[in-house]
């Protein structure tokens, strides 16, 4: 049990390297060579140009200006200055609504700590229990908390109203919030201007007919079912193995631009290289003319398969793309069943171009209600039973394990010191590295769920990855103290018993997590610090694509479009990121009435990731995809689910604490707060899912007005066509370049492309 | 616990008394007086007329034809003899479907009756673990339960895989049945005529507007927003007063007749009343004089009210019936959103006319939610808790308690024979009142619930059924014997006490009731007898509506009309009835395993059930509404659940038999029928609750082609108008004039309606 002072320690340390890491950031961001990692955002949309091109060498890499050392901290009011409705336009709605979920952090917790602080607290301290015992096994901290009023008090009646004051101020915010995002989204829609996929459907489940193609199929259906609206439709190829060829291409143009990088710096002599594997061994060749030849031939192989796709009947995928006249005629169709068969002309609103996730486009119903089922299974188990595997793992890596497999390396490991280094290193490695796959690994289980666009991806795998949070860290951290003490010794039981134990443990979970609650409070604090401060702080250091960008620049671009895509502005990890946002609204709501002392450690981690987060998407994310924050719905519910088992925590701790008659009017609140969950769903989901007919007229009737020839058909003639079959510009998808002409990206700021930049000056600060 | 002797008499007596019953069904359907008691339906619809009109005098009321009375059990083969489409033409496809059930049961069952007795009854017989034991709390029954298979015993292996047999194959014959419902539903909606709903929308939650009325809101709105489609609307007056004027000024002209009728049969006194509660006290006054001159007041007042309703904008509420040019137009708004707000424009397909509960038209959102958590809440504690108002009632009803509130019947009681009967009747009486009040208990709440159409009502009150009788009927038997005993004994112990014994009950659920089920299986047999044998027979006879209509006929019927009108055919009472056959599949599923002696009752039951039930359906019930089978999805759900239930407790039940290593196995069966759930339901629910446009296409065309000329307008005009509106025609809606106009009633029988009863005999077998 850690006492005041470890924990003043620890904070101690934690700052100190939140400290380190921005120092470091202002440091580093202020250096012209690094302007792009910094600030690709900017690039990316034309805004700045490279320091490059004007004044002195010197300038160029290292930034002179001492003045501009002392303002380091600038960033961060200048993260905070841009108004939201600008924030929306420079960086899409998406990331607007994300960094909100931390202000939602702040608008609950901020009053819940007052509040806590100012009733709570007292009462715990003169509840006087702990003096009594005098026991090593508490500390001060747990003064401060529920442990400290003694069993069966009437205390407890402060903690059961807090519990309801709790209640209704998280819900009311949520509330509140959940309107708010809802007419934001709304707004956006509405003030959207022309795309692609506001007229266009994805179909899918095309039923085969044996007398017509796919794409006549497709347009006869519609014609006949659709007679007013129907005005095109674009097939669908299976272009997969198009698509790898043509990335081969360009991880095979990479090699030759560094071996030709490699030749003019030194031109005595031709670089070369082994044609097997990596480079690593086989005959030696000339690189630059083995190089040219490979790419010679693997365009000649394109373009065959190329050819093969176009003309083959069974390159073409039982899915297409359907325009309509109007919005409207596309909401009708993407809102209603088309077929008295409901496994086949299955219709939904297409995703944006870029959104598009066109390797899963052609899976048949059956096979995906197979694949759902065994999904659900694999994440069951990957959830409760992910240590086993690693646990093998890590008994073969351990010393006998490594002599058994590889013999000569037995003198060597015997040695004292390597010993210690392997004994006490290796069995971490398997779950660290586990744990850094992890989130890869639920995308490609969510990929398998047959899901046709990345933003559904990256929220389906939010929900698996909040899944494991939940059972794993906090759940896990709560019974045993470590995560994974637990399933450990699970592993040194006899199966019979495990069963036992687990059946006994699955019965009395409120009671036994109730008892568990208050004693690892500080725990859950140092784990905060470690994770939620320092984390943080890295993360806008950004070292990896640091050393990426320069390592690129140094081998690999020539032009300034290579630098262009050299540049890696990366984009929120929403899979990974909101699970993990997840975990601290649990640990607040789980806390606020048991260890309220938690609560201030939770604030600053919400503040200060606003603060980074804010600065980040305005200076450098650059998202794949716009889905118009779909995602809250989720974030929604697991705050709720948060809220539940905080509720359902405090109901088995005072039920331990002889204080059972309360468990009636606990119960009243996780029953309120699930149906406070369907109202909101009801009241408020449809704005995310559905598309109400009103707006689409009136968006028609506008454009009807102001564009009365407006060729539609020329508009979307290209726009669902799979990225590999823009042959010249393969990097950008169409739908990039209709962005870009977009003004929801154009910020007033456009102006400033040709004046800022070729002052020769660096403007560090854009905001 | 009974012996199988037991059994056996128990089953004679039921099995006589089920039998008497059914005789005199046989003699009393044969006397024509009893005629339209028994063949109401041919007489609604016009195929079978009076036997008075000719004939002997004593032949109308008598049967005197002998050889008749010796072909009393054709009427069995007879309602077979029905074949499936004629069934769906003749009684609509919601009986159809629902004496499918049954049929579904006996599909069920008899495979798994023949399998479970060729292979657990050896494996249980000669289990011999009740030999040993010589215990008088085992009878010769539990010899052929899986009580008679030893701990730890290699024999389970049999019921395991018994149990994946029965599993797969329930589940297989639901798919097979969900099919064929499915497909039967789509064909019937195809082969309807033109009905009014199909082209209608019923717009519920109209935003006020300070500009303009209701009306021409609506109007507006969906000229805009469907100006392809849209063609008219009606909008629903508040006229439930009016409702109740002429339900008052009905049961007035009633007792008008009946006076009447007594004047002409004995005009030598005038027949007189009093003023007071049901002419009990006031003044005397002359009766013919007196109910003239009340409805002469009541049809002033109805024409005041009826003026008000008209004329006064308040009584307009906010809800409408938007009608379409097209089906497709209505599939169309039907399915789609209107406004960005989901809580206003709700639009849904309009209920069939005389399927409309005209008085929730009117509910807003928030009101709807608050009242649909208050009847959740209401609903749980009705069903765990139902029994505490009851034993309050009862403790009054005691002798002490009535001799308290009424001590004038205090020397009347204190005799002996009194006594015994005041105590071994007042108790259950209680109890009986409440069980038979039910249903319309839960058919009040569920109109609270503000469901606006009358078959969504049923479903949602067996819903609610269901649950009562799986909680209470179900789980109360097993766990105490009797299904009360358990909450009585709760009763008497102190708060804390309960607490403590029902956390512990929650937590053992499994295991207690697995234990328990084989010994209640002489309890569920003599069950499944007395309600299931003698209790269906009894339905035949149809006793109280005989009695209604002979009462009516004596006192009120003067012409050929009021007759017609005394007629009770009844219905089907889905909302308490489909929950009863529930239990049945229940129980055989859970049984099925353990102790298949009890499937030979349970297949006793669904044949018995079918035949009497398919007989009603053709010539007695006459549907309120035509609904499409659209409880179908309830049904497979419920018996999904039924199947989840009977693999939870043979699970429990082997982890008490020291074989828990089976439990991994059986937990994969909950898991796989859950997944079945999902995907019959992803398959073919939407069947149920969507509108393909395809479909509506086709109509479209068709009638586009066939009726060039019709006039929609004329046609939808008083559709769905208020049936107290329709002031002459009082008692028939107008899809009711619609129905008889209808193919989908007029079968190949109605040409008899002039040659059978025309030539004077009784036509008892009219199939």
């Amino acid at each position: 049990m850690a006492s005041v002072q470890d924990i003043c320690v620890s904070a101690a340390i934690n700052l100190l390297s939140a400290l380190a890491f921005l120092l470091a950031f202002a440091f580093l961001r202020l250096q012209p060579i690094n302007d792009r990692v910094y600030f690709p955002k900017w690039y990316k949309k034309g805004i700045r140009a490279s320091p490059r091109s004007s004044g002195p060498s010197v300038k160029k890499f290292v930034n002179l200006d001492f003045r501009t050392y002392l303002k380091f901290w600038t960033w961060m009011p200048a993260a905070l200055r841009m108004p939201e409705p600008e924030l929306i336009d420079h960086a899409g709605l998406d990331s607007a609504v994300y960094i909100r979920i931390y202000l939602l952090g702040l608008k609950i917790f901020v009053p819940i700590t007052i509040l806590a602080f100012a009733v709570l607290v007292p009462v715990n301290w003169t509840g006087s229990t702990l003096d009594d015992v005098k026991d090593l096994t508490f500390s001060d901290i747990d003064k401060l908390s529920i442990s400290n009023v003694p069993s069966g008090s009437l205390r407890f009646v402060a903690h059961i109203a807090m519990a309801y004051v709790f209640t209704f101020w998280t819900c009311y915010t949520l509330y509140k919030e959940y309107k708010i995002i809802t007419n934001k989204r709304l707004q956006f829609l509405a003030s959207e201007s022309r795309r692609p996929d506001q007229f266009t459907v994805l179909v899918r489940n095309v039923p085969p007919d044996p007398d017509e193609s796919v794409s006549e199929h497709v347009e006869h259906f519609f014609c006949v079912n659709h007679p007013n609206d129907y005005l095109m439709h674009q097939i669908v190829y299976n272009a997969n193995k198009l698509a790898k060829l043509v990335e081969k291409k360009k991880s095979l143009h990479n090699w030759l631009t560094y071996y030709q990088t490699r030749y003019e710096r030194n031109p005595k002599q031709r670089p070369r290289t082994k044609t097997g594997f990596c480079g690593l061994w086989g005959t030696s060749v000339d690189a630059i003319d083995y190089y040219t030849a490979e790419i010679d031939k693997i365009v000649e192989e394109e373009a065959a398969e190329r050819e093969r796709v176009i003309s083959d009947p069974k390159a073409i995928v039982p899915a297409a793309f359907v325009s309509f006249k109007s919005r409207w005629g596309a909401a009708v169709c993407a809102q209603t069943q088309q077929s008295s068969n409901p496994t086949i002309w299955l219709t939904e609103w297409a995703p944006e171009p870029r959104d598009v996730y066109w390797d899963n486009l052609a899976i048949p119903y059956v096979e995906l209600a197979v694949k759902r089922l065994l999904i659900a299974v694999a994440t069951f188990f990957l959830t409760f039973f992910f240590m086993i595997p690693i646990a093998i793992v890590q008994s073969l890596a351990s010393i006998e394990g490594i002599e058994k497999v590889l013999p000569f390396l037995k003198p060597l490991i015997e040695t004292e010191k390597v010993k210690s280094v392997v004994q006490g290193f290796l069995p971490g490695i398997a779950l660290k590295i586990f744990l850094l796959l992890l989130p890869t690994i639920l995308m490609t289980m969510s990929k398998i769920e047959g899901l046709v666009s990345l933003s559904s991806l990256d929220r389906r795998s939010a929900a698996k990855y909040h899944l494991f949070v939940l059972v794993n860290v906090f759940f896990g951290s709560i019974i045993t103290g470590a995560a994974f003490e637990q399933l450990k010794s699970f592993l040194n039981q006899s199966p019979s018993d495990i069963q036992e134990s687990f059946q006994l443990t699955t019965l009395t979970i409120p009671k036994t997590v109730g008892v568990a609650i208050p004693l690892k409070a500080t725990f859950f604090i140092t784990y905060i610090m470690v994770d939620g401060w320092a984390g943080i702080a890295a993360e806008i250091l950004r070292l990896v694509p640091l050393v990426l960008f320069h390592l690129k620049n140094a081998f690999l671009v020539k032009t300034e479009q290579d630098r262009e895509q050299a540049m890696d502005p990366g984009c929120i990890n929403f899979a990974s990121s909101e699970p993990r946002i997840q975990l601290y609204f649990l640990l607040g709501l789980v806390y606020s009435v048991v260890t309220p002392l938690i609560l201030p450690f939770i604030i600053i981690f919400f503040a200060f990731s606003y603060v980074i987060f804010r600065h980040q998407i305005i200076n450098v994310y650059d998202q794949k995809y716009e889905s118009g924050a779909a995602f809250w719905p989720d974030v929604h519910r697991r705050v709720l689910i948060g809220l539940v088992i905080s509720q359902l925590l405090l109901l088995g701790l005072l039920s331990t604490k002889n204080a059972a008659q309360s468990t009636p009017l606990l119960l009243v609140l996780p029953v309120l707060t699930i149906w406070f969950y369907r109202f909101c769903k009801e009241r408020f989901e449809s704005a995310f899912v559905k598309f109400p007919l009103q707006d689409t007229m009136v968006k028609d009737t506008l454009e009807r007005a102001t564009e009365p020839n407006l060729n539609l058909k020329a508009y979307l003639q290209d726009a669902y066509v799979h990225p590999v079959f823009k042959s010249i510009e393969i990097e950008r998808a169409p739908a990039f370049d209709e962005e870009e002409n977009n003004p929801l990206v154009s910020t007033k700021r456009s102006s400033r492309r040709s004046s800022k930049p070729a002052s020769g000056g660096v403007t560090p600060e854009p905001v």
